[in-house]
């Protein structure tokens, strides 16, 4: 099941895409008689997280790309959710950096309340996945140090353009495209910590919340876009979250 | 004016102290005719941030007790609302963790939507002020290099006991007791990026939602708690926010 989130009168409306149409979903996630052109709606990130958890190196080809060992634990960083950005939405050029970067990552949504949660039940917390792309001003990165500024800008955190429920999360491939040319491209398959070894982790950290998403890190091909760029994020199974830079 | 928000069968009520009592507040902020003994009601967070930012290195004499240069530039990190903790309650000593530290802090509350906002207005988006313990996993701070997992554990963020819409900024005097005795103590006269520059400087990287919280930093004096010890942020003109360890 593809879960899409829409604009209507200014309020998040809930969504099931049925090949190129959505039913609107009523109280209780009840599927309504009403069904719409996907075409004719306006997207909305898929899910309202109370806050987004980022795991740091987690694909082996990236950290050989780095020449970083291979972390033993995951590092995670936070974006807030003043930082979310619709599927189409423009990722907004700061004036503070002169070095903004792309990142492809398959986020993990959470469906069920998670905190110490063991990896064997992770999968009962989960509600399915969804594509996102984890701006970063490269340039504040390096210069802070700590990541919090450089990836926190208002529009850096694009999401969507679903939530798939049913993903193959085995060997999924995850690519980004940068005005058509391939940048970045890998499968989950590379991914260092697994999904349920991250809900896990993290869920002995922090409650995690309905909502809420896990970022699971970027392949190797990280780089620049300039003002103009038209930025996809593509996940087999998911679809493919497309966003300009204004 | 103190602002406080209380429990009443699971749903925060706000009110505004009165001596020893407690006006409750109704709609829109009106006061009500009910009034509470301010020891009978059960107080919670005084706002509901959507997120929690923090400054690092921000006071002088602190910046000199670790032989670290003033820094040019604020550097920021994120606190999860899934950790905030309310008056009273019990800062939870995490497994993951062998050293867990107190952090005195001054509290900026948003009462005024910010988006790159110029300093000259900075007060305008302010609504006051409150305590806040920046509870850190020293050695998780050390491990990682990146800041948020050792400041992002349930209960991690002790706010509170109230919010002073009136503080005189220009010299409050901070402190905090562990066990009753004095471990760290200064003023904000001591603050290397005044008030209206860090609200300033955080709406200019992201948009801050009424009720969200910009920490101050921290003075010279940190130092590990240990399971039983009461913890208490004192802050002149706002209040005592004490909590223990559990």
């Amino acid at each position: 099941m593809k879960i899409v989130r829409f604009d209507r009168d200014g309020q998040g409306i809930w969504g099931v895409v049925e090949d190129s149409t959505v039913r609107v979903m009523g109280a209780g996630f009840k599927p309504s008689n009403e069904v719409l052109s996907l075409s004719d709606v306006s997207l909305l990130p898929p899910c309202v997280p109370t806050k987004a958890v980022c795991a740091g190196l987690n694909y082996r080809e990236h950290a050989l790309e780095l020449s970083m060992d291979i972390p033993e634990e995951p590092i995670i960083f936070l974006k807030p959710p003043s930082c979310l950005c619709e599927p189409g939405g423009v990722i907004r050029y700061p004036s503070m950096t002169r070095n903004l970067h792309y990142e492809a990552e398959l986020a993990i949504v959470i469906g069920v309340l998670a905190r110490d949660v063991p990896e064997s039940e992770a999968h009962k917390h989960i509600l399915g996945y969804t594509c996102a792309n984890d701006v970063t001003a490269r340039d504040l990165q390096t210069k802070d140090g700590q990541w919090t500024r450089a990836k926190s800008f208002d529009t850096f955190l694009p999401l969507g353009p679903c939530i798939e429920t049913e993903l193959d999360t085995a060997n999924a491939a995850i690519s980004l495209r940068l005005n058509g040319e391939t940048k970045q491209h890998s499968t989950t398959a590379d991914l260092i910590f697994s999904i349920p070894y991250l809900v896990s982790f993290v869920s002995r950290v922090m409650t995690l919340i309905p909502g809420d998403v896990i970022l699971t890190g970027t392949p190797s091909g990280i780089g620049p876009m300039e003002v103009g760029d038209l930025v996809e994020v593509d996940i087999d199974g998911i679809g493919i979250l497309k966003n300009t830079v204004g």
